[in-house]
């Protein structure tokens, strides 16, 4: 195992450059921090280009001796300050990856027969984003569905809220609305989007099967595009809040729509 | 208006100081920021004591003439480093209010019969706290119990995400788990508690009225005290994550106790 003990070291400015998003776009790598997201990563087939432990972490107590073991990826010891450069946590536990995305194409996104998907339409907070990705996966949704506008899904605090559903749920980036009602179309789904009270009540709609749930922008909501091209769906309300968080408005959508599969 | 310019200021030390929970637990006061939090609060006969304004703030323009003209409360006007010493945020409007809490006895707590509360145990994220502040009002729970050792609702953060729900929802601090049990059943209500792949399926059990549903710390769930003393309730869960977001998980069980009001 080597040791680096400089910051300027090559293969550590390119990992903490990983930090911003137009690198990881352009490199197809991502920042994969702590021994489970990484654990789970492995469990899934990801793939690693790089391992780097702080000075004095030891892979094996952390339940990654195999990465110690095997020799690929390499794995790099960091003095404390160059860890710091890369970490994105205040109390990291040590250890980083980098790990490459995982991509799938229009076959792969919708192999699943009579599948949900999520869509997020310019969804801006990581927190918000990972939480769904990981509802997402609890709720037996086959895909998220990612419009251009949206946070990065494969930046760190997104892979954090996700806690390991990153790498299982399939994700697809649509590089517009139009995009991805035509896919939705093509795909025989039947596209909804979250409204705040209109449209029918979430419970009176068909969702077990073959539905789409668009999420919009946490201000905003979604595009008037995919507005005009989708079925409200409303969560009804008392009280006088005006709205629901984002990401718990499309968890109890994607819950619905698992409760009428259990239960109707 | 008074013009402060220096952080020394006693006024200004004193607003600072609310950061801290000790200092809001000792005077029963806590800071409001941004012009739509505190016009949600004086809309419900929220009680301030002073309103700081960073220089240059225009209090009509935020919709908030109200608090310039009547003269009560004080209004200082802060020169900006010394504003930014009370502010939590990094892109405030400019305004902040030292209000004063919302308590409620036993009794009007549970002033509404048939009422659905949320019961909140160690919970620590803000975020998650604020956010189920904000669902448990939308989905039309009577009231929030916090037992001792959450984090503290009158947090900015809390404030922040509970989006005005923070003073028009009824919260009730509980000493010991004990004693929220012992209110609980004293005023009729069906204690469940949350828990992950065990217990009977939440579209199962009678939620429509008179349910607490108790929410534990993000890590660990409930204490046993209270797990043993409740009836366990289930999110159905597929693919291979292992428990939901708290907030998520809170906001779902409440949506399904509305729906069973509305649906059922």
């Amino acid at each position: 195992m080597e040791f680096i003990s400089s910051k300027d070291n090559r293969i550590v400015k390119d990992a903490a450059a990983l930090q911003d998003r137009k690198y990881r776009d352009r490199t197809g790598l991502f920042l994969l921090e702590g021994p489970n997201p990484i654990r789970e990563a492995m469990q899934q087939g990801g793939r690693f280009r790089f391992i780097f432990t702080r000075a004095g972490t030891d892979l094996e107590k952390l339940g990654l001796q195999e990465l110690a073991e095997n020799g690929a990826p390499a794995v790099y010891e960091l003095a404390g300050d160059v860890f710091a450069k890369i970490s994105d946590t205040e109390t990291s536990q040590g250890v980083i990856a980098v790990a490459e995305k995982k991509t799938y194409s229009e076959e792969a996104f919708f192999a699943r027969d009579d599948g949900n998907v999520l869509v997020l339409d310019r969804l801006q907070d990581p927190g918000n984003m990972g939480t769904l990705l990981r509802s997402a996966e609890a709720m037996g949704f086959s895909g998220v569905m990612l419009i251009r506008g949206c946070t990065d899904p494969w930046s760190p605090k997104v892979a954090r809220a996700a806690a390991g559903s990153l790498l299982r749920l399939p994700l697809f980036a649509a590089g517009s609305g139009g995009e991805a009602l035509r896919l939705l179309a093509a795909h025989g789904k039947t596209v909804y989007c979250a409204a705040m009270g209109e449209g029918s009540e979430c419970y009176l709609q068909p969702l077990a099967k073959n539905a789409a749930i668009i999420i919009g922008n946490e201000g905003g909501g979604a595009s008037a595009e995919l507005r005009a091209a989708s079925l409200p769906l409303s969560i009804p309300m008392e009280g006088r809040t005006e709205s629901l968080n984002a990401a718990v408005a499309g968890s109890i959508l994607m819950y619905e729509s698992l409760r009428q599969r259990y239960f109707n």
